[in-house]
C-alpha cells in the first residue's frame, strides 16, 4: 500500500516530455503550453506616456499659487509629439506619447483650461501621471516562461509585446479504452445485465478540458486477443494509454495479461478512496495507466493522481493546486485511506453528498469540489478542512 | 459612483437569455450549458450488484460458526444469473448482477474456496457488499439541471443514463472591437507612437475559455463614421457587443458618440479598481458593454463584473465564486474603492505583485489569483483575506 503523495512521486519519476514543439497564432494558443520562454523584444509601454487625460507640461516652469499656461499642440494616443516649448502646456490624452521636456501630467479636473491656455492650481509633482517607458515589460525581460500554460492573459501580453505566434508543445495525445462485455454505448437500448459506459465519455472529456488530445478508442470486448489488439493500436496512436477497470487483483478481466504480454505493469493499491486500484506500466514503450473502474475512482484517481503525470509527459509545468481552509459543516470518522469526499460549499462551509459510494457518479455532479481528509483524522463540525473545488483541477 | 455589487445587479436585472437550443452529441457537450433538465430514465445501477469480487448467497443459509457453501453458477459482470439454488453460493465479480434469492455478497478474502465449494468463515449481513437498484439515481429523478455548465463527471453522468445527446443552449456570440489609432497589430514591426493591441487577444481569449463564441470585429479606426459602420455590423452579428476603451468621460474618443446615434449608452462610475470607467447600452437593440481601457482593468472588469451577465444572456445559472480564505503577507491602506489586487499564493499567504497599475498586465500573468479588498478596509499583514484564484472564474 502507498500513499497518495508517494503514488505521485513514482509517476513524476517516471515522466518524461513525450510531445514535440509546434508554433501557433496567438488566436489559437489559449491553454497550450509555452514550449520556450518568451523574452521580451522590446519596451512596454514603449515610450513615457499619460495615465490621465490632462495637460502635460514641465514641473520646473510652474511658480505658485497658481500659473497660467499658454497650450502648444495637442497630444493625441498615437501620435508622435514635438518637444515642449519651455513655458507652455500641452493638451495630453490617456496613453499619448510625454512631449521631451515635460515630467509632469495634470489631471483636467485640477484645471481650469480654455482653448489657448489652462490655470494649474496646485504645484506638479515630477512624475505624476506618467507611466514610464518599460513600466510593464522591459526590453530582455523574460516575459512568459516554458512550460506554462497560457491563460487570456498571457495571450494578451504576449500581443502587448508584438509576438503573433508562439511556440508551444503538442497536445499530449492520450488512448482512451474502456472494457468490459457488460457495457453499452448510450442511445443503444437498456438491455439485461448490461450497463451504460460512463467513463468512456468522462475521461474524454476531461483530457479535453485539459487541453490534450484524447484518442478515443472505444470499448474492447473482454477477451485476451481483443484488448491485446486493441493496446497494440493505441501504442502506435498515442503518447499515453489510459483504461478504467480491471486492475485489480483477481478481476475477472485480460486487461493486465494483455499489458503484460506487450510490456509490463505494476499494480498499485494506493491507499485513497475512492481510487485504490491502480496500475502503471508500459505498452510497446508507451506508458500505461490503469484506472479503477468506478467511475468516482475514476474521476478522482484521474484528478488527483493521473494529471500531474499527465501534465508532465506534456512538458506544462504543475501548478501546485491550492486547498482553499473551509469549515465542516458535518462530522465523519477517521478512515485509514486518505479520503477524497464529494461536497458542496454553501457560503457558511462545505456540506457532504449523502451518499459517497464510488459507484455514486451523481455525487460529482452534485458536489462542487472534494474535501481532502488526510488518513487517519476524525472531522469534527466546525474544523477547517482542506477543500478543492473542482476548477482547481483545471 | 456604484459599488460593483451594485453594478452586477443592474446588468444581470437588464439580462434575458439570447440564445437559442440546439442538440449536441456528448462527445461535443462539455462546457455547454444545458437547456432543458435530464430526468433519468431508468435506475442506475439497472439491478442490485455486487461492489465487490466474492460470493454471493443467502444470508439466512448460513449457520456458525463457519459453513461451506457448493458453488453454483459464476456470474460475471454484464451476465444475467439464474436464480440462486438455496443452500448454495455463486461466485461473482464487481459489477455483476445478484441473483435472484441472495441478499449478501462475501468478499474473496474474507473466504477460504476450491473450484467446487467455498467456506464463509464469519457470518455475513443481509445487503452487504450490494450497490442497489437505483442507488446513483433513480428511474425519474431530474439528474441534471437546466442552466448548468456540463462538465466531464455531468457528460459522464448522461452516458451513465444511456442519453446519447443533450440539449443546449447555443453558444452566446460575443462581438469584440477595439478601437483607437495608436494601436498595431502583432507581428507588424513596431512604430513611433503606436503600442499593441493586448486586449483583443486577452477578450477573445477569455471568451472562448468560457464556451463563448468571439466574432472578432478587429480594431476601428477612431472616426465617428468607422465606428459607427463596425458597431452597426457587430449588431447583426452577434448577441452582445463588447469593447474596450473609450468610454470615460471626455476621452478622445468616438465610440460613445456613435452607440448613442444607434441606441443608448449609459457610463458609469464603478467603484472599484481597476476599472472605474465602465458602460452598458445597446447598439440597434444589441446590448453593449463598454471595459475601460487599461489591460488590467478589462481582465478585472470582464471577470468581476461583465462574467456574470454574459453567463445570464447565455441561459446559464450564475455559480457564486467562492473565496478561498487566505493569509494575507502584506499591509495595505485602505482605498475608497474595491480593490482586486493581483496576488500569488505561496503556501503560506498570499503576496501582491509590486506594480498594480492597470496598465501592467505582466501583473496578471505573475499573479495567480486576485485578492478582493472592500472598500475602506485596510489590510495588514497576518489578516484573513479574500483571494479569488483565477481558475475560480473559470
Amino acid at each position: 500500500m502507498i500513499c497518495v503523495q508517494d503514488a505521485i512521486g513514482k509517476l513524476l519519476k517516471n515522466a518524461r516530455r513525450l510531445v514535440g514543439v509546434e508554433t501557433v497564432a496567438l488566436s489559437g494558443a489559449l491553454g497550450r503550453t509555452l514550449a520556450e520562454d518568451v523574452v521580451s523584444p522590446l519596451d512596454v509601454p514603449p515610450v513615457d506616456n499619460s495615465a490621465m487625460d490632462g495637460y502635460a507640461l514641465r514641473s520646473g516652469d510652474w511658480t505658485g499659487p497658481e500659473k497660467t499656461f499658454p497650450l502648444g499642440q495637442r497630444i493625441t494616443a498615437g501620435s508622435v509629439p514635438e518637444a515642449l516649448e519651455k513655458g507652455t502646456a500641452a493638451r495630453i490624452f490617456t496613453g499619448a506619447a510625454i512631449p521631451a521636456g515635460a515630467d509632469t501630467v495634470v489631471m483636467q479636473e485640477k484645471c481650469d483650461a480654455s482653448d489657448t491656455a489652462v490655470r494649474i492650481l496646485q504645484p506638479p509633482q515630477p512624475g505624476d501621471n506618467i507611466r514610464p517607458r518599460g513600466q510593464d515589460v522591459h526590453e530582455g525581460q523574460t516575459a512568459l516562461v516554458q512550460g506554462g500554460r497560457l491563460r487570456a492573459q498571457e495571450v494578451g501580453l504576449a500581443a502587448s509585446l508584438g509576438i503573433a505566434e508562439l511556440p508551444v508543445f503538442k497536445r499530449l495525445r492520450v488512448a482512451v479504452l474502456s472494457t468490459g462485455d457488460e457495457l453499452a454505448e448510450p442511445g443503444e437500448p437498456p438491455a439485461p445485465g448490461r450497463i451504460f459506459n460512463s467513463n468512456r465519455y468522462l475521461m474524454n472529456a476531461r483530457l479535453s478540458a485539459w487541453g490534450f488530445e484524447p484518442v478515443d478508442l472505444g470499448v474492447a470486448k473482454d477477451d485476451f486477443e481483443t484488448v491485446r489488439n486493441r493496446l497494440e493500436q493505441a501504442a502506435g496512436l498515442a503518447d499515453v494509454i489510459l483504461t478504467s477497470g480491471g486492475v485489480s487483483v483477481g478481476e475477472e478481466d485480460h486487461v493486465k495479461a494483455a499489458v503484460r504480454s506487450l510490456g509490463a505493469i505494476d499494480l498499485w493499491k494506493i491507499a485513497v478512496k475512492p481510487g485504490k486500484p491502480f496500475a502503471f506500466g508500459q505498452v510497446c514503450g508507451t506508458p500505461f495507466l490503469g484506472l479503477p473502474g468506478n467511475p468516482v475512482s475514476v474521476l478522482v484517481t484521474l484528478l488527483v493522481i493521473a494529471r500531474p503525470y499527465l501534465f508532465a509527459c506534456q512538458g506544462t509545468a504543475n501548478a501546485v493546486i491550492t486547498a482553499s481552509p473551509q469549515k465542516a459543516l458535518f462530522s465523519r470518522q477517521a478512515s485509514w485511506r486518505e479520503d477524497y469526499i464529494r461536497v458542496r460549499h454553501d457560503g457558511n462551509g462545505v456540506e457532504p453528498y449523502p451518499n459517497q459510494s464510488s459507484g455514486a457518479l451523481f455525487s460529482t455532479c452534485w458536489a462542487d469540489g472534494l474535501l481532502r481528509q488526510p488518513a487517519d483524522t476524525p472531522i469534527s463540525a466546525g474544523d477547517t478542512v482542506d477543500y478543492l473545488p473542482f476548477s482547481a483541477f483545471d
